[in-house]
């Protein structure tokens, strides 16, 4: 199979499937979940895509390209939007040229070339935000044409910075087990080259074969392990970065009691302080102790019992995913109606059978029963086959006019069941007017000792023109039931230009302006991605 | 026995031994150490003392003190020169008055106020620092007089902020497992109410019983757990705290993915950026498994070489204490000549005994040989009756003119041995330059799968008069090794004012600055804790 990185979609253009296959998803939605007749459409072609012309052209000193499907594929990121407006050719807000820095002193030149020039940088490591956090729209959605006029607000102009030429392998320390990485290596390259030492990351979000160490940095992601390790920052021993103001780098150490943690600065800074290049990460070897279990729940709080027992005694599974029969349903696992939880732990150093039973006796205690091994296996193996094909899934329902979005949150325990009841009431409520029906799935991705991180998925019947306003119904009355019941805008998709908004309810004004003081300080021009993050408002020209 | 906190020295003023106790200790370091004669001294009385007038006076809005043993009792934290001028009476540089606020409420009155009147404000919880945190001595170091005029700079006054009022338990949230706690709220009653949730913060760092729960996070105290919740940051899930600019507050979400996380932001701020008023504190029952071991090994190189291997093995001990053949020399382990690795597993849920039996394979492969029952209850007695009976030994070698501190790092295991080899030399040489003699001593605290925290004791005589340059002569010896092998200036001792310059080296100048810019926005009169954290040179008046 080839491996074309799609321009429109997720992942390559080799596995989205014919039109054939796709009807027959589109059946199977509307025998399943009742949907209207679905009409499965062609992807464009890149011929077909519309884009304006560059705005600007850069100095030569700094490598860029103003490449026609340069620019398209730096255009948006992976979100429901951005595949809609892919899909519909319609790449209005290209950036004007992407740069392909491939060392710092470039980046450099590049920052100080725009400070000077009113020019706007956005980074760009593999593109796969959620969140809106690479696209060229500063001053607001640009909708399903979008214009550039609407898009670059008062600056000249918009450079996607491309970080593919930062993909060294720096160092590997085998006796420290940690690895300096540029921030434009990939998952699949990252794990390459560690593995010719037997050592891993370990870090899978579902991006994993598509984003980069840098843009995992930047935007704070979660990856498979379900306790302990839970995102990104716990494998960072420091970081560098070049802003327009200079190098912030934090000392590789294990750790530090020195002030406010230098990482945890750059951790979620989402470019908008400066570009991360590269950064020390701590790697580790393949666990040769496994051990995994899938349990059917009757009533999905009996699962949520189970499972903050088993957080809560510090069983600390890897892996411990709980799906409400929705998602049993649309992820095909064997257990029609039922809530499955799915369980497994790994160790370096010792066996895991007896802590996977001390969990399998807190499961029993809460009416669990464990599935049999065969369709156990089969739980488990559609479990991780549907981890990595998921956003592959948006791709063909996006393509037959599917309205589909995650969102994803953390809260405590003792809020959970208010929240969820909630959450659920409205979203399906915002379905229903939005677009006649819809459903609504929940798992948990992650989970504390204090609290669950629970992703949703929801899925309808786009309206065609209409998918944008529908689209933000349903993710508004989402969100505003996060802050209303003290819940996180995000667990670990960011927050870009899609959660601004929520963002700024969740944090107190104050922490605010000490973020607006920090960027004004290390980006007096306000170049570095304006719009994430932080409100435009502010931003100084 | 009584309970009069020491206002000269570490802890209550009871457990001061007498002049033949100290005696006998002085003559053990004539004898085992090589110490010239000591002579044992008399601490002062309270009388004794001399600090002068207060220079300014609070409104009646604020609730305040001038007494002069609250001005006395908030002088100095615990270091080694706070002792040694505390001995001697000398409370030069005490605070104008003590502020006794009992609601967030008079902190804000206090704040507008001393912004106002050019008053800078110092937040005291238990008043434990070791690094000059709390000390009213804002441009300078005071010296054995302790000048008022030199210490206050271009403030008109000093007032130190207690925080004993904020005292209250305000929630435990058994679902949860979380508690909302005031943050003047010390280790013992802290405990003591969680006892009656069956829950415990199990978060003790050597000040435990003396210092609070805001203290801990402003400082990001290290804790007795050597892997894993080494620091209290790992219990935190929110702060708030009151700024001159209003109040900063983090949500209470078990993790969150949004932008950098506000709780790092506060966690060591050190009071420069506002006063910590509360935060939810994840909590845990007392793990009911339990399993220990001493090793000893004949070399210190294996037992290091056994440590990184367990702790790579991902064993996560909770206790991991390698001591030096000094430590054990110092601590009077049955050991003599010998390292010993101090082990201790424990786990909420599950036996811990084959965990450790893999610690000791470990340790066997490089030549540990374990000690037996009887002389490992006497090491591990011994070791916990130090730990927290260890400062009230500064007590006394202060009295009988010994200069004795601590300071501690982490850095990567690749360049442990380099470091440590020069420091120890560094070290060594200082103190024979300094003081004609002196002993080194080392321990690991924390371990990492990427690095240790090794922990150092010097020790040696001082003389009459010039013990504050001795001692800063050793200090900055091995603070310069630090930096110069890339380790942190402090791993859980925090920055304040006797740190600041080493950590203006371990930081880019472009975080100083970001940490300037935010500091600018909280407290824009730069009346918070100024010298501490970032230097006084850019205070605005």
């Amino acid at each position: 199979m080839g491996n074309t990185k799609s321009f429109w979609g997720w992942g390559v253009t080799e596995q989205f499937p014919d039109w054939e296959t796709r009807q027959k998803l589109a059946n199977r939605l509307e025998r399943e979940l009742g949907f209207p007749e679905l009409t499965v459409r062609e992807p464009p072609s890149l011929a077909d895509c519309h884009l304006p012309d560059p705005a600007i052209s850069l100095p030569d000193t700094i490598p860029a390209t103003t490449d026609r499907n340069a620019r398209i594929h730096h255009t948006y990121g992976k979100s429901y939007p951005d595949l809609l407006r892919g899909f519909r050719g319609a790449f209005g807000p290209a950036p004007d040229a992407v740069a392909q820095p491939t060392d710092e002193e470039e980046i450099h030149r590049l920052l100080a070339w725009a400070s000077e020039s009113n020019v706007a940088v956005i980074p760009f490591g593999g593109g796969t935000s959620v969140v809106g956090g690479v696209e060229p729209d500063l001053v607001g959605r640009a909708g399903l044409d979008g214009t550039t006029e609407r898009s670059r607000g008062t600056y000249t102009g918009v450079i996607s910075l491309s970080l593919d030429g930062l993909d060294s392998i720096h160092e590997v320390d085998e006796h420290s087990r940690r690895a300096r990485i540029g921030a434009g290596v990939y998952g699949p390259a990252l794990n390459e080259a560690l593995e010719t030492h037997d050592l891993q990351l370990r870090h899978y979000p579902q991006s994993y074969e598509f984003s980069t160490v840098g843009g995992w940095i930047a935007t704070r992601a979660g990856g498979h392990f379900a306790t302990r390790y839970t995102h990104i920052d716990d494998f960072v021993e420091s970081v560098r970065a070049v802003t327009p103001a200079g190098v912030l780098e934090s000392r590789a150490v294990p750790a530090s009691g020195a002030g406010p943690d230098p990482n945890r600065f750059l951790l979620g800074s989402e470019g908008a302080f400066g570009v991360i290049t590269e950064a020390w990460l701590r790697v580790q070897p393949r666990p040769p102790y496994r051990a995994r279990a899938s349990v059917t729940f009757d009533s999905f709080w009996d699962g949520v019992e189970a499972t903050r027992e088993i957080v809560q005694a510090r069983l600390s599974p890897a892996n411990c995913r709980l799906l409400d029969p929705t998602e049993v349903l649309l992820n095909e696992v064997p257990a029609p109606g039922k809530s499955v939880l799915v369980l497994g732990f790994e160790s370096l150093a010792e066996p895991v059978e007896t802590t996977l039973d001390k969990a399998r006796d807190i499961c029993q205690t809460h009416g669990g029963t464990e599935q049999t091994a065969e369709s156990h296996t089969d739980a488990g193996k559609s479990w991780r086959s549907s981890f990595f094909e998921g956003p592959y899934l948006f791709n063909q329902l996006v393509s037959m006019g599917v309205l589909v979005d995650t969102f994803e949150t953390a809260v405590t325990w003792d809020r959970f069941e208010e929240m969820h009841t909630a959450l659920t009431r409205a979203v399906q409520n915002a379905l229903t007017e939005a677009c006649g029906m819809g459903v609504l799935s929940c798992r948990f991705t992650h989970v504390y000792p204090d609290g669950p991180a629970p992703y949703y998925t929801f899925l309808a019947p786009a309206e065609d023109g209409r998918e944008l306003e529908q689209w933000r119904a349903v993710k508004s009355a989402a969100a505003d039931v996060l802050m209303e019941y003290g819940a996180t805008i995000t667990h670990h998709h960011a927050v870009g230009r899609v959660h601004r908004d929520w963002y700024e309810q969740e944090q107190s004004a104050t922490y605010l302006d000490a973020l607006w003081s920090m960027k004004r300080t290390l980006d007096p021009a306000g170049i570095m991605n304006p719009g994430v993050l932080l409100k435009e408002r502010e931003i100084r020209r």
